[in-house]
């Protein structure tokens, strides 16, 4: 689970983008009521920002009353009431959206990611995401993957070492990157190298990296490189892979397969707020 | 366009996410190189955010030159240069993944809602957004429907009023709730008003409102509603549109077609940035 | 009423401005007392911000009490209790000057508004407030014109389009400014003009915009454009009015007329703290 | 002079109250235009705020020109071009109103300072202001009254000590209060005594403070006090202070007379900017 | 003591520094137990920061109870159980690091700065700190030269004036230096300048400055200082002091001596926590 | 080195809390001088924090040039001028402060880690820093540590997972941690186990652990842990670890050697700036 005060940082933002100096019509209402509201998923998928939902709207009002029915990583089938929320009306009706947006993307993620998960069911590969991710929502994104089954790859140029074939251009060649990078960083910092070809494949292996990326791959060559490897080093997958062609990757043996489509190609899923 | 200082504080926190104290590979290559890369679109699309992926880099580091080669709102095709950057490598890197997210996720939504906009062609209605778009980057998202031929609904609840069914429940009345909010807000301040069937859209017609919603109404309710209508109030319909229906509901007449969808249904177009 | 969380992120940047890292009296004094302190007003005017005030004693000590005795928008005259705080007599010290100022400035305003209210009363005129605004206070500024019986313009340059002169002068005349703008803008965006003379006044009549601003107009143009107008557009009055001449402005038949000295030229209500 | 870092941090927060994501008029102009605007005072008065205004172009567009005529404390005529702009028309409008504000609101107190100090000329007092300042714009306000020749009293509760009636209840007693805060704060940290009769005074005669204030005393009372001080405590006067009778106070021989009216009864100075 | 509100702030931008997203440990345990911790002292000193240790909790997890067993100031001894705090073991873990990070730190200096002043016990002088001080924790750093029994000088640049040699290059003078920094400042800011020689002095005994500060003069010319001072100004010592020389230099009769190292050379006081 | 945007954010921090609204003395100076002002070390060590030193000035006015003569982690001696910086006094007076308390605190960090470096020369283990750091300053801090020649050990709770005894206790379990937290956290996460005795590091070789820490262990045990190894875990050794006695521990052949006293026990260095 993220951590609790950087949820309610990003929430307070994403409340100040949506509300401003004033909510013109909740604001200017003069009558409230105490009320209770209901989250129903209206589709089928994997339910993820549950308990992030719940911060949404204790930020707005601290004395509402936020009911999880199910948990991040359940199963949901359309209709299903997710959790309640009870209190006055117009605290709910200003937090609602900011909620639903989040609950929606999130577990559009889940929904998505544990499509690709199914798919390479009993292989020995797993899915990993990437950093293409909407830019200020990375940790919410990649936790969603998490939740959905998948597994996080960096989460950001901050934690770990990727050097790519810019990176060794600009060094003047893999080893020099590897060597230059290697004496600075901690000794616990992973580093993974990108290689384009079996040839680069095969100078790499003999580097001190934990993780081969093995970029734009045939199915071929990825068997290739996983017979030559001998499990000295984690193998990864990248590069234009989908539901259709993954499954077909993750039989060669291959420890990781990498794919943006989790995040970027996920749509919402369906679910609203209604009063009961 | 979005206004250059908003721009610069988003981008500012989007690289803080991605890169936090140290860009752990390119901070730690002892060499750097003056380079040119291009933008190269990999998919057939409408270009979106190409003045804000300048900003990306010159904030990342203003010795670096942008060049815009296509602009936002043009149609670009796989294969098409849409921009180069020139300086130091190490500094293209850094900002690269950023730039490539904001760029990906906006050109996919121009390009998605060029789809909507194409289906209502030559109908009197008009594609609008709505409030579900991701927390953090509204404004990106929305200025990419509008490059893509759509038009913007209300920006956040502070710029204009939308009296749903929750609200009209705790005012104790349609009318109610119209007259309380009125009183308080500008007079150039918009008002809507949300209804679920015919009789309440002729209580609505009555009150002092611009715009009504019809909210999940068939093709043949708009049709009468539109007829009822007679010009009076702008009508926009909601709920459940999607590129299959939208073109018979554009044709009844209304003004307004709203859909989440153009957002939260686009996938990313496929851009990557090439070292020279 | 703004928003509460609005409010908590301004006045928590108000008490820091006040405080900084101590209170070099009030922190470094042993003792402390529970007291309660009553809000006097000393002076006869429009009470606004006292649910403002009672945010400010609840940032500095969450623990202290605030009891409201009377509402925004009341008269209140000289000598009238409008609130009372009881706790930590030390926590009540530190928020005084921040909670007075806001409660003084606010009440000024709206006790200034009212006069020009009643000024015009029973004409068919609206006073409006202007962007000329105290940096960094706007909404409060704003909500106080309200509180006070006027009515507010556009709240910033992201609410509503205003195009004046020199925007006509850029966009190369009045009416490619206008759809320049028109084609870019939200649907639902009010769109005023401002003319200088009865002939652009002619021109703004055939454009599509939603007010026409006459500035600098004097009495008898004004009445002249209401009687060409015929209720086709909303028309406000604006520059150099005053106290002494507004009514026979208001008498002509104009919509509005807005006036930055509402704001600009208040003087703040006597209003102070005792300890009982 | 103002730090210029903590300018232009307040700067950017004003123009983003003012623009937030998008200026709607001026942002969607397609066409700009190289101009020069000039800055008319139209009032007499004292000018204070130009090298802020200069800084509110800057951080718009470090592209545009700011040429500084007059200087802040000048006497100006209305009529007078104090400052000229020149560069993108656009990001002139789009910084116009902030930086008028500021120079405005700045310019007014500088003005109303001027005409208490005229006031008191040739008497030994001098004055002061308060704390009675506009929430989030204390530097401006603080700078404009010594612009306008009056003299600044502290500028938060973090950079003196200032003991009140209510401390010395929360202390139980005066002696004590001074006695627990002198022990803890810097020797340098100058302490001023709030006292409200002549016995109170002769107590704090006797305490190692630095500053005597001498809360609603009348005129005879202050004149007493002078005497009995033998110059061994600098003396303030405070309450109800006003251009009619400050100067019957300063001719008293009291060194300080403060007054939040400087700040607080301020009107704005008429100016604006034009197009060339 | 420090506000509380000052202390909130800064404590939540050192959990981000720490957590940032996530502890990757803690929030992904499954489990949680009520447990309580001891805040252990392992080495004699002074205690500093116990209060803020509280804030630190608070900020975690507001759920938590921290009991305070020693104060701020009390001396301690190895084996000392100075707190306790009872609760959630993940909050408490995830606050660990921080809290001790702050009172380790903070009672570092207070023990160092308590062997400074117990050197010049029963002499004139008072001991004083710098603004050598660690960039962002200025005030938590001086009030530990407090609680250790030394007195702080000026926090920061804007809450006194010193005039150093560079100064008085730029003004062309010591005497010039003093008069346009006193014509502008508020008559209450302390006035400090820095002298490095006997005939320096001299000149600066016939200004209106407060402190004059004796920049590494040897104990003769303090000696001699003092002599030709009588008691006009106050006298600081500066310049390469430390535990050996400090109490020949307080036997001169200067009334204070400053030094950095209270702050930069004291080492941090062992303390840990346990679980019980 | 860290990054120039995240450098600039926190600099920008520093320079707030040291000169807030101004700087009483220089900002009311009235005359500015052209000057050259030259880094002069005053004590032999390793400089660390010159390009930072640049980044300081760079922010205070972009118009100073930076000589950078020496770089980071190189030898310097008493008198080696290490950077020159040219142009408005004023501004270099400005920022003097807080760029010589980063240099100082800095290098002084990067001269102690050297000795602990120096102290294990030619032997298998290297010395790591720790989570000790002072609060706000850890990138800054743990830099120095990575100039000095020691390594760094995980940044934050967020980039690296450490099981500790209380962890264990909350789980219920050695094995049931590393389990909980290993099926979360991303494949390429570090893991690190803490034991305390030989029993329990046996039962941490059998997991799925990349380091074990052997915390308290004395020589003896060490040595015995190294045998059983086998190469199959890095090894750290951590605590009550200092000059004397590190020597000892790295020869047994354990890889790491953890002290948090590299940064909590180091003083400044001596570095002074003078106007040439």
């Amino acid at each position: 689970m993220l951590d609790r005060l950087y949820i309610r940082r990003k929430v307070e933002e994403f409340l100040a983008e949506d509300i401003g100096h004033q909510d013109l019509t909740t604001d200017n209402l003069d009558t409230d009521r105490h009320i209770t509201a209901e989250i129903t998923v209206k589709e089928d998928g994997i339910l993820c920002g549950i308990d992030i939902a719940s911060v949404v709207m204790e930020v707005v009002d601290p004395g509402l009353t936020f009911r999880r029915i199910k948990g991040d990583g359940q199963k949901v089938k359309s209709g299903d009431i997710v959790g309640t929320i009870t209190g006055s009306g117009k605290s709910i009706l200003k937090g609602e959206r900011v909620m639903l947006n989040l609950l929606q993307r999130m577990s559009g993620i889940s929904t998505n990611t544990a499509k690709f998960v199914e798919k390479i069911r009993e292989t020995p590969a797993k899915i990993l995401d990437t950093r293409k991710t909407t830019p200020g929502l990375r940790a919410f994104e990649k936790y969603a993957v998490s939740v959905g089954g998948g597994k996080n790859h960096r989460f950001a140029l901050f934690d770990m070492v990727m050097i790519k074939d810019n990176h060794i251009a600009l060094a003047g060649g893999i080893k020099e990157a590897v060597q230059q990078i290697k004496e600075k960083v901690s000794p616990f910092t992973r580093i993974e190298v990108e290689v384009s070809d079996l040839e680069q494949f095969s100078q790499a292996l003999e580097l001190d990296v934990d993780i081969i990326m093995l970029d734009n791959f045939t199915v071929e060559m990825v068997r290739e490189a996983v017979k030559i490897n001998k499990n000295r080093k984690m193998l990864e997958v990248s590069g234009n892979l989908n539901l259709e062609n993954i499954r077909e990757y993750a039989l060669t043996g291959v420890d990781f397969i990498s794919s943006g489509a989790l995040i970027h190609s996920a749509r919402w899923l369906d679910i609203s707020l209604k009063f009961k």
